[in-house]
This record gives C-alpha cells, structure tokens and sequence, in this order.
C-alpha cells in the first residue's frame, strides 16, 4: 500500500525569531497522521520569496502533499501569494466572488475597503480557491506534478476551519486513503505502566492493524486505539470491541471517551442530577475551579470555593481548628477532611473538594516532603481523604493534585 | 557586517506526528536572536539515518553554525549520534569521563549501569564533548568545513543549559559577535497603539542601531530595546539612557523590567511592607489566585480568596446585598466595591481585589454584553472600581481580566 508523504512548509519571521512557537505544524501533522498521511518534514521558513521557492522545490520532491501556512495576509511582508503564482508560471487575476464577500465582511463593520485589503481578491489564475470562513485571506489548491499544493493563512483558526472543512476531506478522497477509525479513552486516577498491566491482555491480542499508545500528561492518560482498513464499518465495530473491553479493564479509572476532560464529565453529570458543589483549596490555590470555571456553562452547578491558604483563613472562613493546626500543620487528613465538610455546609452543596500540600519548592520536611498532599471529597453523608506524593515542580504539583482532586471526586460521586 | 546564519535541525517522530509541539526550535531561535545570530531555517525531521544526513548537508550548505536537537537518548530509535560520527566519518570511541560519570550517576540512584546505557559513554572520535549537567546524554560539538555542528538532547532543560553556559557563549566568541545590549520595559494597562503614540517621541528618535519591538500578550505588553554596536559599555548607556525616557512616558504603565509579572512585582512589594492581600473573585473563578499561587513564596503575603460564583455566595461569604444582586445582577460597580471590601474586612488583609463580570459565550445582553468586566481594589481606607470590555473568548476573557485586575491593584498600591 502506497504511503503518502506530506511536507508542511511554515512561513513567518516570527517564527524565526522564536516569538512564536509553531503550533500550527504540531496540529497539522496530527490531523494528517488521523488520516494516514505521514509528515515527511516541516520546514520553517522566513518571509522571503527566494526561500519560499526553495521550500517548495525541496517540498515537492520528496512529498504528495505540501501544506503551506503563513503569509496570506494584506501587508506588504506577506509575499507567499505572490510567490505562489510565480512558482506556478501563472498571474494574479480579480476573483468576483472573494471581491463580494470581501465588500461585504467591511461594509458589515462599517468600515472601507482599502486597496491593500482588495488585493487580497486577486489569486492566482491556474489555482482552485479554497474560500476561507473565518478570515479575510482565501487559500489555495494547486495539484500539479503529481503534487497537492494547498496553502492557507497562519491565522490558526482561519487554518483549522480550512484543514477540517476542506483540505483533509478532499486528500482522503483524492488519495483514496484506507478507512482509519480512532477511538481515545480518557483515564486519571493510575500511572501508565500499572495501566499497560491491567490492560496487558487486550493489548497482547491487538491485530496489526490496529495501534494503542499511551499519551499522559499531569495526571491524565489518553488512551488511543488506531484502527487501518479497507472497511470502514467493520473497523468501526472491530475498534468499539477493543474500546469496550479496555473500559472494563479500567473500571474506576477510564472516565469518558474523545478528549473530554474531567470537569467536562463533572459538569454534566452535576447538571443531569442537580447537583451542586463547592471547593476548599490551599495549595492548589484556585487552580481547581479555575480548572472548573474555564467551561462554559459551570455557573450551573459551581457554588463557589475559599481559597484558604493562610492557617487564619483556614480558621475564620472553614472552622477549622486552631489546635489542630498548630499541632498537626495544615497538610494532613483531619484538616482537609474539615475544609470538605465545612466548605460543603457553608455553601449549601452537595459535594465539595478540598486539598492541602506542599508545593514546592520549600516547605518541606523529612516527614512531610514537598509534592505531600492531603485531598478529600464529601457529601451531605460522607467524607474521603488520600494522601498523594507528586515528585514534579512547583507549577506540576499543583496541576497533578487538581487533576488528582477532579478524579477523586468523579469517582467519589460515580461509586 | 558579515551576518551569521543558523539552521536548527529538530529531530524526532513525535514531532511529526503532532504529539509534541517543537518549543525548543522557538526558544533556540528567540536566544541567537539575541545574540545576534539569524536563523534561516528549522528543519523538523524524523528519527531516520538518511533523514538526518539530508538534513545536514542542506543545513550546512546554507548556514555558519547548525544546531541539532534530539534522538542522543539510550533508546534503539535514538540514531542521531551514530548517524553524524558516520557523517563526519569518524567511530564511536569511549569517553572515559563519560563513563565515570554515569557510573557516578547510577551509584548514588542504587541502580545498575546498563549496557543500553553505558553506550551514552562512547562518542565519536573527532568531535569535541559538550558536558550535559542536567542528564546523561552529551552533546557534541563538530567546527568541520567553515561550518559549526552542534548536537544537543531534546529534553528541553538539559539543551537549554547547554545552549546558556556552552554552546551561546562560544559561538559569540568564535564569532566575534557584536555587543548586543537587550533590555525589556514590562507594561500594563493599556493597548499597543495608545503606548506607541505616548513614546513616539523617542521611538522616533532611535538611531538605526537600535531597534524598538512590541510584544503583546493578554494586557500586558513588552517592550525590549536592542542595541547592536561594538563598544558594549557604551551600548549599555546608551539603552539605559532610552528605557529611561520610556519609562517616564510610561509612568503608571510600566511596571518593570526583563520579564517580571505583575504579580511577582506585587509580592515583592508586599512582603518588603508587610501587606497582606485577600480576593473575592466571580467571574475569574480563581485565575488570579491561581496566578498569585503560582509564584513560590506567595505564602508570605496572600491570604486567600473566596471563589464567588454563585449569587448565594456572594451574599453569604462576602455579605453582598441581596436586593442589590436581585435588582442590579451581580456585575456592576456597587458590588465589585462590597466584594472588595467585604473580603478585606473578613480576612484582615491591608489590600483586596474583586472581579465580577460576564466572561462569555452566554449570559450577555445589550446593556452588559460577554466581555463586560467591573474590577474593584480596596484597602482599609478607600476602595476604586473600573469597568472594562473585553473582545476576546471566555478564556481570554478570563486571563484577560486577571491582567487587569493585578495591574490595578499594582497601580492602586503604588499611588
């Protein structure tokens, strides 16, 4: 079977000044690898036409499909268009069509059509037009020397319309791709290898076609079965068999499907049953309902939370025992077991989340060594407490113990 | 001047299936910015012999120095070693200092040396060795045919001490540099184009050796001076001289220098007087304190806050009205001012923040549409409130008007 080759050519000086760091390739080349195109290279390149030639020689040579971003746009340093007519021996001529949308996106806004915009019109003859939803530059779709050429704005939303509406449907269909099938399990609460082991019987019996790999970060693993065929159906039904059994496998620790993160899961289930919750943090210090609040809609069901990290507040806004903390510190069990219960009844909620720990990178102790931390979950009837050890940085301890808290309580209010 | 030429070689496959973003090219780029080598090109490659000695000998062709990232682990798809003694066409010899090292690295982790790893020992003849003192793999250094070859690990804070204490300064001495003189002005509180107005005065009159750049980032903008000559003393002076007309234009803008955030400024600030801060955040939902948090040491000075997301916890926490929140909603100046100084009040602090606002994409209307934002900072004495609105989504919204609100608070304690 012929594997297609993709260069992406990625042109700015920003890029090459590090000002931006070039995240439009990385999420190209993932949306090519989803459909089975392999990226070949990514040539990062300045705005200058005698490098953009190059690239494309070099690009063309050794790829299928080269994907272009960058250099669309109405100023004077955006050149790739013009290039582009050049590399293809061919003119600028007035696009009507681009013209009316353009007059209209301005008079919409009330503002003139300025000549430096209304170049934006004009495209190269012998190019199809790739018409650009989100922005102002179109793109454009060359297929010449057995070659796909398509370039786009660097705007990555404006890219990302484009790739997803038009570009990667029309590859598969003009490569007549295999069928490829995806499916990811979200998982928290376990660390990679104790999650290869318990699922070591699934992935010992996996089919060549079929691929898993393992993509944690801070706490969170995604889990992704890659399925290649000829049969789009059977591969569909083949990919939910393994999906169903690893979900099994991972009772307790398999949360949802797709990239849905866990205050998403939360969400929807606080939503679907009425429930409400509230939050008593200290070392994670607003990072969980920052973490909460980022989702749109969790005014629904998130009262709110205290965000204790002095000992006073601990006291005078969670009733926490003066005593205890003078003997016993602030990161220990009773304490974030009091922070659960107390935060809960102060704002009428139905669950509540509270953690204590030590950051990083002082406070520490032999006893209680940085990356320390206590996390409780209760309700109306009950309350948990764990005790964790994170052995990263400052920065992600505090993400590991909030990724580790939403799991708790995911699990807490799913049991 | 002759004008030095970089191309950056990144090596590794996931890179270029999109599971990891290439933020080593960006900050190797940004660094020989600074010091004033140029780079042409960032090649992104995969793990493959053939791949990468195409990639040298079109990097070599085009630049005075390359500089190659990943693959020198113990793993079997980490080639990149093996595959540049073969192109400079030389063997892997042992390094007995290398080795005696590792050897030293594994003893005092009660770990035995294995063979996979010992090879990290063997380096090829003709190189000379870059010592990596954060990790195990070294990286080499090649000054072959006019042209410099350097080859570094791809963990990001091993290749980043290496490029700071070996590899920049060396080739600024090889090179015979020019000074280079940077400086950053850190400002807030208001847009780029009403700052570029208030320093035209200046920006106008730079010579042409000195050059002015705008870097904006979610309210708060950079502003950094470089200079470029041959007497560095001077050329110190002489930026000096230019910051300082800058920063009295900019007087209750600029709140810094090289890249400090707002809120290490405030903790500096804070601790050196003994304030303590405390917040009462709604639409934030714990991004500032978040924020705050993030800095190790924050513990000296911040109280807490008090997440109020819901209306019941704004009226039960903080003690805001609740015929006011019923009649005027949450997001307006009386209750921002309340939340300020309720909190304030409630947790004995000298200086409190509140942020209430509609961050989006529901819950607007035409009198507060999405991006209405009311920020309030108080002290015992007296209390200001400001209304903002912000263009952006509920993410940046939100960051957004954490910005602002450290700003204010910056611009209220230092008035």
């Amino acid at each position: 079977m012929k594997i297609y080759k993709a260069t992406l050519i990625s042109i700015g000086d920003e890029l090459l000044i590090g000002q931006t760091v070039n995240t439009n390739a990385s999420w190209m080349a993932a949306k090519l690898n989803d459909i089975g195109v392999q990226v070949k290279e990514v040539l990062t390149i300045s705005d200058k036409a005698a490098d953009i030639k190059n690239a494309m020689e070099r690009a063309t040579k050794q790829s299928d499909v080269v994907l272009l971003t960058g250099g669309l746009g109405p100023t004077k340093d955006d050149i790739t268009k013009k290039t582009l007519a050049e590399y293809f021996s061919t003119e600028l001529v007035l696009n009507e069509e681009i013209l009316e949308i353009l007059k209209g996106y301005y008079a919409k806004r009330n503002r003139p059509l300025l000549q430096s915009t209304a170049e934006l019109a004009y495209m190269p003859a012998n190019c199809k037009v790739v018409f650009n939803k989100k922005g102002t530059a179109a793109g454009m779709w060359w297929d010449e020397n057995n070659t796909i050429t398509v370039s786009m704005p660097g705007v990555p939303y404006e890219m990302k319309t484009m790739m997803e509406e038009r570009v990667l449907p029309r590859l598969q269909k003009q490569f007549k791709l295999p069928a490829i099938v995806h499916k990811t399990l979200m998982c928290a609460g376990l660390g990679e290898s104790i999650i290869a082991e318990k699922i070591k019987s699934v992935e010992e019996k996996l089919p060549e076609h079929v691929k898993l790999a393992y993509l944690p970060n801070l706490g969170i693993l995604r889990l992704r079965l890659s399925g290649f065929g000829s049969n789009k159906a059977a591969l569909e039904k083949e990919i939910e068999g393994y999906s169903g059994e690893i979900s099994v496998l991972l009772t307790n620790y398999h949360y949802g499907f797709s990239e849905i993160t866990l205050q998403e899961t939360l969400q929807n289930t606080f939503i679907e049953k009425g429930w409400k919750l509230a939050l008593a943090e200290s070392c994670t210090g607003g990072e969980i309902a920052a973490h909460i609040v980022k989702i749109p809609g969790s005014s629904a069901y998130f009262k709110g939370g205290v965000v204790a990290y002095d000992y006073d507040i601990k006291e005078s806004m969670l009733q926490v025992d003066h005593q205890l903390l003078q003997s016993e510190g602030a990161v220990n069990k009773q304490v974030v077991e009091k922070m659960a219960q107390n935060v809960l009844t102060k704002m009428q909620a139905d669950f509540s989340i509270a953690v204590s720990g030590i950051a990083g990178p002082e406070g520490g102790s032999d006893e209680k060594p940085v990356g320390t931390v206590w996390i409780a979950v209760a309700s109306k009837e009950k309350v948990e407490a764990k005790k964790l050890l994170f052995p990263l940085d400052r920065q992600k301890n505090i993400l590991l113990s909030t990724n580790y808290a939403l799991y708790y309580l995911w699990r807490f209010v799913n049991s």
